[in-house]
């Protein structure tokens, strides 16, 4: 492990808001390590890392499998250095009718935005405490704080996650290690949105959707905090969302 | 099916809780179904219920299969009649540091306590919804409302199921199937508790822990409700509980 | 005092609410005492409360008045009974933009729908607290958990009156006095509905507005509890109410 | 008015955090229009800006009283600059048991916290709303979220504040005035926690109390937003806090 510098992990680094954080880190002077299911697609976000003159490494790794994330994580603290910061940004909302969801969907939505939210903060959450510093952010969604109707099962992985936010900010605090959960509440600047949602997307052009680049800079912000001033918890949304 | 019966189905009849409830329903004329993953243990309880002169039908059944969820459901409306009624009340906490936490354990908890009642409901929701009529509680917890040190794994599932019980009572409402949940905020008078916190125990002489019985008759009021003035959410806590 | 008999008293009995629940109480055996601004208006309900074979006693009395509240307070204690529960149903809002409030209006609406309800329920917890029982009940809104756009000067009122409530719940709950909030969310029965939203009230012949009647069923539900198992919050709301 | 300039007014600079947040906005480039009930205990802080290049101007104006308000904002937008951002920061707590708060003092606990903040932000958020730009931020409390014993005033005032606080955010955000809350909770590095607290301010060397600058950078970061990612609320809380 290379003592002097600093690694920022970005779990599911796979669509715009992983990737804007992924380069914020890496322009404050982080090592950028990346992840997500498949590492071809990770390419055109290591050489744009690079190309802004930072470090970056991608990996292909399923956050689901407990071995994976052990691997992962024991391989980037040995040959690259040690995780100061780590970010778990996996979770995908398929709106569906509680009287229509399927088992294997309601499990599958836990798995990604819960369960592996678990395994891979608890495995960094180790490291961190080893050393007596650390910071882990979740991004969180509105549909972590109220169940609509038609979000059962995305609900109840982003609540999933928020409550282990919360007992983790709750027992790592004292121990120097800042968790915090971001609510994101509104459409982000994406290809999905742009070819999903035209109408959405059409409010770009007075900012109202998310930018990436943006999210990026909160996440940044908590890091950033002196410890006697932390948050756990801070929302973000569009001026002219209706909330 | 026999139409002139009414089922009250309780998922979890293992412990006081969700005997009391069953009594409670079964004195008010409803066929108690109970279920719990052995049979042997449930006859005691079905005992009980039928020499107060109620019904009561026992079924082994592992509310965490979806085969097995489907066969249920499918027996009692078939045989014995539609379910009115079902209470969800699996769900057992084992504190733990979230660095100690094994990744088994924490699926294990969210499993039993929340996807068997995504599971379960669902079914259920399903005859509801089909004869436009119904009523399904869920039996929560302070965790599903907040997550503290040490229950990352109980307060994620606890999360959940509250996620499910407002994503379905949103949905289901206006479908005239009525959804709630009950926040259990405090020690329950149990064998468990008596043998395993008996400081928490000597408090019962005083009323410092919740009666069985008094939790079943919060159920039946949220079940008896008319449906212009519905319940969403409710906490117990005895008076001397500090929160 | 006549230690036999056990007062209910109800401060806002000016609408239907606090009447039925006026009713309610004095049909299990409790002596009602109502107060309105307006003696004149309050006697049909204390006619219907006889009728119906109750004792029942009117009060012109202002909420806001500290020395009103003593003196009502003292008087019923000296000449009818204990107060056994207190329930605080004063509040109106008239929803207006932020940048047209008037500050008349703002202190208004929280004098009335929250310092009153300070006033009314801390001279009768010190009656309460001597005794070692007592139940004090609020009427609370949506606006008390939530502020919208339009709803400052209510929102900050219920919001006020519910902070009211958890603080004494919590100080006097160990002290055997049961303090809960009910939380309306919804349309009433009133004639203030019938004669302004008439498209709300068309509502009424499928149960889509709530009946004051169920609303002080809830009320009577929160004061038999036994205190091994009191609940401090519960919401009402009709069956096909968006939330 | 000149419109090269852009005030910053602080409503309640009698504190450490009022003066930090002041001094923060001006390094910025803000003129720091700053206020408390007496001006002379304002002379510290208004050298302390001039001497690190600040522009800052004093007021005594009590935000109690709706004249004052009037006047203040009118003197500000007219002699010195258009107000772009507003802070107000007044509200001190006294824990009391409920059953001995003073009527006298449960009013003036709510006319500083809460009262207060309503008469200036209104008159603030009008001139805002008419340029259609400007942040509006509010400092708040844990007692804002929860009623705790012996906080019954308190909790009121600032559970007041935040409803202020959300209902002008849904309604001025789509007119792009941003209006947010900042929970703070724990011990502020302050004189009054110095000397009667003395075993919570002896955690400073260890950075278990808020140090007001940081408090501060935490007010900058929020206006500094760009509006496609506003928050709302934001908590901040030593490392070591308990919660």
């Amino acid at each position: 492990m290379n003592e002097n510098k600093k690694v920022a992990l970005i779990i599911g680094a796979g669509d715009a808001t992983g990737g804007a954080i992924a380069r914020r880190f890496a322009r404050e002077g982080y090592v950028a390590c990346v992840t997500r299911r498949s590492l071809d697609k990770l390419q055109p976000l290591l050489e744009q890392i690079r190309d802004e003159g930072g470090e970056a490494h991608g990996f292909a790794s399923d956050a689901r499998r407990e071995e994976q994330v052990a691997e992962l994580v024991e391989h980037i603290e040995r040959d690259i250095g040690p995780i100061e910061v780590m970010v778990f940004n996996i979770g995908a909302n398929v709106p569906c009718s509680i009287l229509d969801e399927t088992a294997r969907k309601y499990f599958k939505i836990w798995e990604m935005a819960c369960f592996a939210g678990f395994l891979t903060s608890q495995a960094v959450a180790r490291r961190m405490v080893g050393r007596g510093r650390g910071t882990i952010l979740f991004t969180g969604a509105t549909a972590g704080l109220r169940g609509a109707a038609g979000f059962a099962a995305f609900a109840g992985a982003k609540h999933g996650i928020r409550a282990l936010a919360q007992s983790m900010a709750r027992e790592l605090g004292p121990l120097n290690v800042h968790v915090a959960h971001v609510v994101v509440d509104g459409a982000i600047d994406t290809a999905f949105i742009r070819d999903s949602f035209p109408e959405l997307y059409a409010r770009k052009d007075q900012d109202g959707i998310l930018d990436p680049e943006h999210i990026a800079d909160s996440y940044w912000f908590l890091h950033a905090q002196p410890r006697d001033a932390w948050t756990f918890e801070l929302d973000l949304r569009p001026w002219m969302e209706r909330w």
